[in-house]
């Protein structure tokens, strides 16, 4: 159902050419209204896309009646030209949506860094999706934000009479703030500008931001919350809120599902930690550890390894009073061998890594991926 | 040459049945004086081997007799029973080593974490290898601290009448703080343990610590530098600490040339930068990013990568003057498209990016290895 399972939202996925396979590549989302209302979160990588640029800008008017999205080049680190370019696309993306200014048009891209996106294609295609807009056309904008993905990510969530979908792009670096990914999410609830923020600035920090796949942070992170209020009806913030959630964790989960070259989806508990903060550091040090994701590729319960990169965090613990259990099984009591280790069964794809830091009552979850040669291949094999 | 070149020193090397191949993998490293003075640089994990608890406090005196390292095993997450086990260790050698007290004894151990070490092999090893120690014994202690190490390494060098050598081993979880290794130098000219720490300190800020081959820190690290003062020689403290800089250097540079499963060694040069600690931040997010790690493997210039490593870093920079060469060619420019990188030749086992952050003189280099599938084998397919 994706963007447009909301009211309000017609979208469209097209094949432009920007892709040498000449596959789907690019996906345009319209608000029809007749609220505008919008909120966006983006990379906190310091080297910014022109699009990421871009789109703050826009952001910042709380207004968007529409996105294009591309695959196919992340039009980073291309410089003035690159930036011009993302202006030029929303400039015609204005002009074929009449009666709207480009200042309301977000643009999101994927793809290579540093290559120059091939406007001559880009802009035709944007006529061309303009054309295709449907109230269906949700499924085939998500195929055409694809990169590496093996399969275009959905979800829908809501409440009585309202409606919050979404989707998603995003295979490989994948790390906090964000996992390198495009989102867009719509609502045919009636929410404004700085609700929708709260909305999803909540919803990204316990979800896409807690998602880990190989520690690479990406130019070009974008998510998008559009509200149309088609559906003339405003939930409590609390209930809107937590759809919003939902959606967001769904779609991560899928991201971590689909991660490049990854053979096994590794969730990672951290408890009794002290502060959520803390929790989220030793999280993501466990998440981010080579020796250790290869070991859980391996299948071996090498405990040894998460204490070593729990070691590494400036968080409150004891060293023996740490505790860590895999798939249930506490391998590691008292910061020592606990329970034996051939208990532990790791067949299947999800592996649950509990890390217990005994100093408090605060807990934190983060996803990761296993390390695997096929990841290798993947991304030494081509440029990406 | 080995720790033996200095005179004072004997050393020896045997299979004590620790390791279940049969190889290998006990060593004793002993100072015959007539000075005893030594300093020590431990890992900055927070979850640290017994062996490494045990050294420190011997450490702290400043005088060390013998050094006994161990392979097979890390004696890492082994609780109060570990302790006890590296306690016993250096009571066993001071027995052996007849009118030095254990409190002279530094203990040293690499191999799998959360495994109790035999200590019905290893204690009468202790007086095998006693029994074996000579001034030639060098080359064989460097072999007995292998673990998948393939090559032992040693360096020497020294001035007018004294001598500083070493020998190293470390061939994975290799990260800044330091890279996990184990290290000991032995010199003969007559320094005393506070200008033996400051000569260390200062080689191993960098060199060992800007050694990062996969981003994993050890809870092993052990580094030791040993005085016998035999030669009768006190050299200048900055031609010793050269001295000392120089064989940590060449050791360092071994262990990136045997890191597990790499088969290029990535030397990381990050120059413009406003302080030395920015560009170390830089240098080490670059080393430790895994999608470009396997572009270099795949021979792939893919400087995105350095760029979008460089903007998760607090360092002071502009994305927009950033340049990046790759073995010299200026393949980013102003934070953009530079010179064509297809004239970047990427053959060599050696691979030297630049980072250039433009605000000022710093610099620092580190050095990395690429991500394989040879690595990931190796730490997938058993317990390390």
């Amino acid at each position: 159902m994706s963007v447009t399972a909301a009211k309000g939202f017609t979208a469209a996925g097209i094949a432009a050419g920007i892709k040498e396979s000449g596959g789907p590549d690019l996906a345009l989302v319209v608000n029809n209204g007749p609220r505008r209302a919008a909120a966006g979160v983006f990379t906190s990588n310091r080297v910014k896309a022109a699009p990421v640029l871009w789109s703050e800008q826009v952001l910042r008017g709380g207004e968007v009646t529409a996105v294009v999205l591309n695959s196919g080049g992340a039009n980073a680190c291309t410089g003035p030209k690159g930036f011009q370019d993302t202006h030029a696309t929303a400039e015609r993306a204005a002009e074929v949506l009449t009666g709207h200014s480009a200042g309301e048009i977000a643009v999101a891209s994927t793809g290579l860094i540093g290559l120059p996106l091939p406007m001559d294609k880009l802009l035709p295609g944007i006529g061309t999706a303009a054309a295709a807009l449907s109230e269906h056309g949700g499924e085939r904008a998500a195929l055409a934000i694809k990169t590496t993905d093996t399969v275009h990510k959905t979800a829908v969530a809501g409440g009585e009479g309202w409606t919050v979908g979404g989707m998603a792009k995003g295979a490989g670096m994948l790390a906090p703030g964000l996992a390198t990914m495009l989102v867009v999410l719509t609502t045919d609830a009636d929410v404004e500008a700085p609700a929708l923020d709260a909305a999803l600035r909540d919803a990204t920090r316990t979800t896409f931001d807690r998602v880990d796949s190989d520690g690479c942070m990406s130019t070009n992170d974008t998510v998008l919350l559009l509200a149309s209020g088609a559906a003339g009806v405003t939930p409590g913030q609390e209930e809107f809120a937590e759809a919003v959630r939902t959606v967001c964790a769904d779609l991560a989960r899928q991201l971590i599902g689909d991660a490049e070259g990854s053979s096994k989806d590794i969730r990672i508990e951290v408890v009794g930690a002290a502060t959520e903060d803390d929790a989220v550091e030793v999280g993501r040090s466990i998440a981010r550890n080579n020796l250790l994701k290869c070991a859980i590729h391996g299948e071996d319960p090498n405990w040894g390894r998460v204490l070593s990169a729990i070691g590494t965090t400036k968080a409150a613990f004891d060293p023996d009073r740490l505790n860590v259990a895999i798939n249930d099984v506490w391998v590691c009591r008292n910061g020592s061998v606990g329970e034996d280790r051939e208990l532990v069964d790791m067949r299947y794809r999800e592996v649950r890594i509990t890390a217990d830091l005994a100093e408090g009552s605060e807990a934190a979850v983060i996803w990761a991926n296993d390390l695997t040669a096929e990841y290798v291949h993947e991304n030494s094999a081509y440029s990406s």
